[in-house]
């Protein structure tokens, strides 16, 4: 007994040690340090748990940023992903799916500033080097460009991958799904934009979770911007990605990265304040007003690049007036999405002053706790990424290939259905069973299994208990606890007359029904 | 333009020198050369790739054994997953999702001798070590033990990673889908053994692609046969995975391998031989009949783990009669999975000599060409998976939770609904649109993106001609393309009228509808 115990703590050190050097080795990465020391480190590490050997504790978890689904999410998660699959249908769509890792060549440099330190790389096994894709727009791309096809709309809903920093409260993973309709040809001004913004529109009106608007931009506006505040080419996405942030940083903090941080000449971050806080300055004016007080300033009124995108952009605003969806499309010249492919349009979907707590009890005072869910659709036009893959594939491009696209980021949208049926507590159900197979005497598993055959064979959705001589009370109660609404009751007196007892689970009525009609009797009560 | 052909000359001898040490480095790493080495010639081929600089040529092409799935192949897919999911929730089945990458000692020796050097690992990028998944038996296990569940039936559709050596033609690819169903519980003798086998059955009956059978084995019956013929415990798995071969090659070359390869005892490889082929040599005899005739010889009937073997798999044969299903399973001693984590029933469902020929003509006489597609379904009883996470974790475990599960290996299921739906010529749908707005005059762009608006409002799947002004042919040819039904025509006429036209795509029949009526309309024609 006393040795027993002298070895249980004997383990219980060892896995401490082996715990903290796993830290240590963890800090030594993250700080870049020597890579000969880490391998000395991880070589004394593995020695550890040799030593352990079976005792080894396994961590039970998934990675980081990444999540089961359980059967209760995924129910959720197919209602949502069938409103959006029914929405893209509706207007003519048609899917494919691209592997989830590409050459690494495919995603280089294609994701800005920050996005290309992002993405997961595979392991060097010998053979091509490989990454998890980022996003489903440069696959889009390279499938265009390797098959030659001149014209596709598409959506594609898969899961991609980002090493960024996970926070679980904001609906923000690792791995996330995204759905994505793109449209790609060469077409007439801003219709597939209008069609875009529309599905936004029909998406999130039939999901039902509460009020939201997109912001509307353009990257030649934003160049043009730039270009008459003096701000060199070179830095546009630089100050893009300052700028992005004024949705969530005040105008001073924004200054200050942009001055003192990335060194941008202090006059011509001044004079950008006036344009990108043109929307936060007007709040009352609609879009083509704000559009028209843009022009009437006498730079921006006369900046070539500035004139093209208002004209389109008053082109879009007026379809989508026809859609019937421009109340809830924004022009917003401080948004500036910081992925290098795009060429024209730019959008982004927000909730409305969506707070919510996912983890705690909701009135909590915790302002960490209530956070918002931010952005939940965005995209945009991107004219060039198939021609650039063509032209680095060496293949000779008989026309650019346009594209413009919407992509759905639909994490944030499970969760804040799922909050919503918590809250409301509608009990989802997470299997379809229709009939459960019963019996409350003993030796008639056979006379179960015979009948879930009938029942199977005839298309209806049965189950009946994996054991011998089941109770019937338990029988029952996994019923009402799966929300089963029929059971089907097989007994030796049932047996002897040729009927079975029909039950239904909610009223509690039972039924002797004739042997041979219990299947018809069944469908005609389902449909 | 002398000087410009210089230069290009130039860039074809760096690209081809680039090539070559590209082809160098591969054979070097699958070697396992010295890694300064590698290191060194990587190091030159960057230095070659920045010399061409801009002109440096990407392939553009999926990783190997990857394919993308365009809009038909798509179609087929929906097609074949419908009928897969439909028959799971038939049998009560809950769905549930796992991350793509596992953290690596979830995985590490779960899948015997060949099945581990073939995992996927993702790129130590700091923090923790995952690979892709290799099945979705591990993860739904370490999902079981994660989550402390005692018992579920659950379906999940995913794909997984093997970095096999592919072979398109056979349907073979290192990123492929698995359909798994699984039944975890304590539940009674063989009943989820027998609800497995005759979910397998529902699959490919619905599916109609041809004839199959199951082959059925189990463990102990392995181990027992194994054991009386003299094999040591320790060669239990390497000896498995020559057996298996039995299927593909003949026993004298399984032999060769067992007793020259693998140095096992050649008394003991003979005395296998006759239990081995007990199936092949008697051809003609029924499972049970074949179960008796093994229980009939002396070392067999006498040995415990046998005999439990062939008990439990003769109670499995009367549920499978019950099931209709049992003429379509048959007992084969030399089925053994390679698996590690198989404790019970074994079995492996194969097209009954299928074969055919994706890629070139099928009057091709290369026997090369025509390859069987084999395995299609595979599974077995797993109770000890989800008890060693438990284990490993140092968590108590308060009752085993013992599995058994089917996975379908779509991809060779979806390469025959291709073929079969290219030799049947049927052109399957790829959109579902159902009306397209079209209109013969100039400027009437506004007024079909009005109407088009109304039908998508409506929940009409509706498309219209993303141009101001499309020509009537074209617009007529695309439907005609697509199969969509019906055509709305708009035109002046129409509009002062206070009608539209609509237009039969097959019959080109056409008739005035007035334009408040449309909605209604199609709702009726389309329904």
């Amino acid at each position: 007994m006393s040795s027993a115990k002298e070895l249980s703590s004997e383990k219980t050190a060892l896995q401490s040690q082996i715990k903290e050097l796993g830290d240590q080795i963890r800090v030594l990465k993250t700080e870049k340090a020597n890579p000969d020391v880490v391998k000395e480190q991880v070589a004394k590490l593995q020695a550890l748990k040799a030593q352990l050997g079976d005792d080894f504790k396994m961590v039970l978890k998934t990675p980081k940023g990444t999540r089961d689904y359980g059967p209760k999410a995924m129910a959720i998660r197919e209602k949502v992903l069938k409103i959006i699959t029914e929405t893209f249908k509706r207007h003519g769509a048609e899917t494919i799916d691209t592997p989830v890792f590409e050459l690494r060549d495919v995603l280089l440099g294609k994701y800005g500033e920050e996005g290309g330190k992002l993405v997961f790389d595979l392991s060097d096994q010998g053979g091509e080097l490989c990454s998890l894709r980022y996003d489903l727009t440069v696959p889009f791309a390279r499938y265009v460009a390797m098959n030659k096809i001149s014209n596709i709309k598409r959506y594609h809903i898969a899961k991609v991958y980002r090493r960024d920093q996970p926070v679980m409260t904001k609906g923000r993973y690792r791995e996330f799904y995204q759905c994505d309709f793109d449209i790609a040809g060469q077409y007439d001004l801003m219709l597939p934009e209008a069609e875009c913004l529309k599905v936004v529109d029909e998406v999130l009106n039939s999901l039902n979770l509460g009020e939201f608007y997109t912001k509307l931009n353009h990257r030649l506006l934003l160049e043009g911007i730039f270009s008459i505040c003096g701000i060199k080419q070179s830095d546009f996405k630089t100050v893009c990605s300052s700028v992005d942030k004024l949705d969530k940083a005040p105008w001073l903090e924004v200054r200050a990265e942009l001055v003192n941080d990335k060194h941008i000449d202090e006059k011509a971050v001044d004079a950008l304040e006036y344009y990108v806080r043109l929307r936060e300055n007007n709040a009352s004016l609609g879009s083509v007003e704000l559009l028209d007080l843009l022009l009437e300033d006498e730079k921006a009124g006369s900046n070539k690049q500035i004139k093209q995108a208002v004209d389109e952009l008053k082109i879009l605003f007026e379809y989508l007036e026809i859609y019937g969806v421009s109340t809830r499309v924004l022009f917003d010249p401080s948004l500036a999405r910081g992925l290098d492919y795009y060429t024209g349009a730019i959008y982004e979907t927000v909730m409305k002053d969506f707070s919510f707590n996912a983890f705690t009890n909701t009135d909590s005072t915790n302002p960490e706790d209530h956070v918002t869910v931010g952005s939940v659709a965005a995209g945009g036009r991107y004219d060039k990424l198939v021609g650039m893959f063509l032209e680095s594939a060496g293949k000779k491009k008989a026309d650019d290939v346009p594209c413009v696209g919407i992509s759905f980021g639909i994490e944030r949208l499970f969760s804040i259905m799922e909050m919503k049926e918590e809250s409301e507590k509608s009990a989802g159900r997470t299997n379809e069973t229709e009939v459960y197979v019963a019996s409350a005497q003993k030796g008639l598993l056979k006379e179960r299994m015979k009948l879930c055959r009938i029942l199977w064979d005839a298309g209806i959705k049965s189950e009946f208990a994996y054991k011998a001589n089941p109770k019937m009370l338990n029988q029952l109660q996994y019923c009402e606890d799966r929300v089963i609404p029929w059971v089907v009751i097989v007994g030796e007196r049932e047996l002897k007359e040729g009927v079975v007892k029909l039950r239904n689970v909610v009223s509690r009525e039972e039924t002797d029904i004739p042997y041979d009609e219990i299947v018809n009797e069944l469908q005609n009560r389902l449909s």
